[in-house]
């Protein structure tokens, strides 16, 4: 039953045991799970693990690929905390990916690392219960930088298994680095929702007295209890104190400063809620509960780049990424502008049948290639603007619509519907 | 006396006659200056203009060479405006490089060019005349998506000759794109200013009622005549109403929207001064005037690029990339995070000693690498935080560094030195 092998050296050289959760990936996919007992039957290259939905798969395995410890199975001496459950309230699950907001301090070195067990980010904040019953699972233990496109995948599907099997509402405690392209993703891959599905993150890791985990971990589940809500948002301080907290919608949210506790806003929206204790105020529009179950479209192409424009960008930086892509989201300046020579080589990328979609680095505001002669001719050469959505949600956007239609056009289609809130209803002249 | 060949083709493709303002350029490089009569002892690849300063210089062309016309030469029936001069007034120089604050609109097409004129600029805005005696130049005519870093080089010496010669300062109409790239690289450019330099645009075309052009050049041209300021400044509406305007440090400004008037903003710092009708208030320290001269340091060595972090991001992106340069800014994400993947190439691009600063995308706040263990990584494989300077500002400070030093620990040393306030003196935690 054991593993020999390439399988075996990789296993070795990563300490993982039979029941470990661990992380397999090679290039950009990834996949996480427990790591299950060699099967007599199967090929030497596969490592079989057992995915969070239940499933096992077989992964094959070459000299690309990695494998690390997520962590470590329990030992019998080890006693598992168990939530407790009170029939008179509703479900909330919370499904950890790691970040801050899931993670201790190393006193040795003084550096954050992502903690391992959901069960006890629920106990730091014993609150949660008196509100609801939790349904605590950690999914990945990283830190969002590392998130990649098959995290997504992962959190979209295992967010819908909880919502199709009861919970009132999904709490994404996830690092904040990287937490508007989830969210974004998250957005495009659910539809149909019947709760909310909140991703919330910390500045200050959980045992530092200023910590914004428990408020925002507090919030999230009061939306996921005491609301209609039926959208992804991003939930976080509201201003540097703690007297508020606000949910983003999670297609127009950005990190917006790298350290402060309000650090996340709306883009060219309105945040969706405030909530202050215990009290909800919705502050825009907001889709409602469905009467499910949730769809999954986690189909997605990742054969994309984003690219900011500046002056002294190369034409040949433009022409290799294009080169090695699908579609790129350009993030021009202003009103969505590139110099001449970057619209000579979007003009030969669009005519090589590259999706080229245009938003400005402004972030705030919208494209408008009808105002001067550079955009009349970005237009003409093809590249398509996309109002005021976020580069980052449309970077996220475009690869999901990659996955979802096969035609040029019909990639188009979904690019300029309003699928998820991404381009403002009332939008910036 | 008149050109053959390449040469003659050239011109004759560009419609440009012996007097014409031309520009002639060659991949990212360009020169703009009056052409001049061929000289019978120049080679026929030769192509003579006299530059802004005076000089004339010899531009040996090939096939990759363009040339265009910039403005045309007046004929003997167009009467020149004549700008009125008043002894007991100051001297301001306008150097006017394009974009919507010089710019006409296109009622055929509804596009806006950019106007050909200095002078029509001046006469657009006669208030301008009662403050002072102005000296109007057009040094370029471009929407400055198109500005390159030989444009800054130019500018840089234009703004220092007319300091030198008398201006109590000189404002720079230019086109809002890249307003933040050009006033960064002339704060680096231009050291011992005895006067201020202020970088003007306008988001409405001064054609337009609701046009923020003309109360723009009127307080910059207030900046020149009434206060002590010695530095590079962004001029621009404080607010989308006409009340007042705000002068941004060269070093610290972005524009953060696409379309309103008061688009830009102070980035980790607070603008330098407010002015309001004839009243100026400072809001933060300030350089004051020196006795001159002003100093001109504009090698610059282009050989940098951008990259903006992402999920998805390929390492085989950032290797093509730092292949190809001597360094690269990176806008990492939170406090300054990359992915593993791409943390592997950043050592391996600053082990082959390709200079590699850290700055964050999230624009507001600092990097921090010592929080999170990535940090640490990154630490370790040699790249450089910027703390709180703008991701634009450090790309263009590194291509400014890197053409005033030759040594990697020089460079490094200009890079970590505050030139311009583009640290900001109280660092954000």
């Amino acid at each position: 039953m054991k593993y020999s092998g390439l399988v075996g050296e990789l296993l070795e050289g990563a300490a993982a045991e039979i029941g470990d959760v661990i992380e397999v990936s090679r290039g950009d996919q990834a996949q996480t799970g427990i790591l299950m007992p060699h099967h007599d039957f199967s090929a030497d290259q596969i490592v079989t693990i057992k995915l969070y939905n239940g499933y096992n798969i077989g992964i094959r395995v070459d000299k690309k690929t990695k494998i690390k410890v997520v962590s470590k199975k329990e030992s019998k001496d080890q006693k598992r905390q168990v939530l407790p459950r009170d029939a008179n309230k509703k479900d909330v699950a919370v499904i950890s990916t790691g970040g801050t907001i899931a993670s201790y301090v190393d006193y040795r070195t003084g550096a954050v690392h992502p903690a391992i067990s959901a069960e006890e980010l629920v106990f730091s904040v014993p609150e949660l219960l008196d509100l609801c019953n939790v349904r605590a699972k950690v999914l990945y233990s990283i830190l969002s930088e590392n998130m990649k496109v098959s995290h997504w995948q992962g959190l979209a599907r295992a967010v819908a298994d909880e919502l199709n099997s009861g919970a009132v509402g999904v709490i994404v405690p996830h690092g904040t680095d990287t937490l508007g392209f989830t969210s974004a993703a998250l957005s495009f891959m659910l539809r149909n929702l019947n709760g909310p599905v909140v991703c919330v993150g910390a500045q200050r890791s959980s045992d530092r007295p200023s910590s914004d985990a428990i408020i925002n971990l507090l919030a999230s589940t009061r939306l996921c209890v005491d609301s209609d809500l039926a959208e992804v948002v991003v939930l976080m301080h509201g201003e540097t104190s703690d007297s508020y907290t606000l949910a983003h919608r999670g297609t127009k949210v950005r990190k917006m400063h790298s350290s402060r506790r309000d650090a996340f806003k709306s883009i060219n929206a309105e945040p969706i809620a405030r909530i202050e204790g215990s009290q909800i105020t919705f502050t825009s529009e907001y889709e409602k509960r469905s009467r499910g179950p949730v769809e999954v479209k986690d189909k997605i192409d990742g054969r994309a780049s984003m690219l900011h424009f500046y002056p002294g960008f190369e034409a040949e930086h433009f022409d290799m990424i294009a080169q090695n892509v699908k579609g790129v989201v350009v993030a021009g300046t202003g009103l969505g502008h590139v110099s001449e020579e970057i619209l000579d080589s979007v003009r030969k990328a669009v005519d090589k049948g590259v999706h080229v979609y245009i938003t400005t680095q402004c972030l705030y505001g919208s494209v408008n290639l009808n105002v001067y002669s550079t955009g009349r001719d970005m237009l003409a050469s093809g590249a398509i603007p996309l109002g005021d959505m976020l580069p980052e949600t449309a970077y996220v956007k475009l690869m999901w619509a990659m996955g979802q239609a096969e035609e040029h056009g019909d990639v188009k289609k979904l690019m300029l519907a309003n699928i998820a809130g991404e381009f403002s209803t009332r939008r910036p002249v």
